[in-house]
């Protein structure tokens, strides 16, 4: 038996989660009437750390001929991300969230204050490096994608399945690291497809450019 | 300007943050004191998914010769780290947080229940994979290990600092795969030697074996 034990109640937690989800809820319906209003298409990325995300903004961006991109860059410290895809002339709103693991419909309110005059045509949200607590926010977003690498192993959805459920695409990333890691594609996508029968998965290699054109095809469509 | 908007208040995030903060204190205060009490040293270990935190684990377990070692795995479903570290006869505690994305004081107190009676040496916490919230809940440990893979990039610590301030070592995993992937060991090194000048690195590969050595003599001495 325990030697300090004495359990308290949890309940406050639930609670206050539940008014937090409602109270971005209502700032996601706010972003999503805004984000039609301006005819701008929304992309929500959503991966840990190092899956790829910046990249995969930077490697769009420099073959995209279809309009304007506008990037929302989630970052918990620092702006690097958001000063490299400044270095590449896109308009850019960091939100650094200062430790906080997820972005919010509201932050991206008001970020997209910054972006809106520059009319974009679509709107990269990149999140903060985290394959959990982003995947309960809704942003408004027309499309949610998981970022996902290689690297990372093929249990992953299994294990973060909230994340591959809210997404309408999985795009791998780091294929070209396929051959000196242990990571069956097949027992990955049957996982995901598990989760999300419906999920377009788009592998490929923001380094060797293998499957690029696959992922700017999907999105032009 | 804004056509939607109307700001409202976010206090209330902020209060109920430090309760929760203030309530695992209590538990890894209680936490703490047991584990002093049974003679067991408390390792937490921090990592996005797929760093290499379970492969850790049972490297350590494969080759420890100083005692008994137990486990608490937290993951956010399945218990997959749990059974691949029982099939190696290791006492494991499963937390499967539901979605949560970091163990609290509380869930560790309640799993070492399920361990005690084993009267372990040395107590894995394995913690959710998430690089940004485990940081902020102090679990009661000896030790706080931060798990970063080489391929996740070597600007991590300054965008993820609060893991880093908060541990003591950082093992850097997947050293196999540096020829195939853009990451300076020396940057990566002095940006979390800016964040905590103490911090012990041990890199390593749980795959070819390197590094390792050093690993288990670190944890002897």
């Amino acid at each position: 038996m325990c030697e300090t034990c004495g359990c308290g109640q949890r309940k406050i937690t639930l609670t206050v989660g539940e008014a937090l989800l409602s109270e971005n809820e209502r700032w996601a319906q706010k972003n999503r009437a805004w984000f039609k209003k301006r005819q701008v298409k929304v992309i929500n990325l959503i991966g840990s750390p190092g899956a790829g995300k910046t990249s995969l903004i930077e490697a769009t961006a420099r073959l995209w001929n279809q309009g304007k991109i506008a990037v929302i860059e989630g970052d918990p410290e620092t702006q690097r991300d958001a000063e490299r895809l400044s270095a590449l002339g896109l308009p850019v709103a960091a939100v650094t969230t200062g430790g906080v693991c997820h972005l919010d419909a509201r932050m991206v309110h008001q970020a997209f204050h910054q972006l809106v005059e520059t009319d974009p045509h679509l709107l990269f949200i990149e999140n903060v490096g985290n394959l959990l607590c982003p995947a309960d926010f809704d942003l408004g977003e027309d499309l949610s994608v998981v970022v996902l690498s290689v690297t990372e192993g093929e249990d992953k959805p299994e294990k973060y399945p909230q994340a591959f459920r809210r997404a309408q695409v999985l795009v791998l990333t780091k294929i070209d690291l396929l051959p000196y890691v242990d990571f069956s594609l097949d027992r990955c996508l049957s996982l995901a497809r598990q989760i999300n029968p419906s999920l377009k998965v788009l592998p490929l290699s923001l380094k060797t450019g293998e499957g690029l054109s696959d992922w700017l095809e999907f999105l032009r469509s």
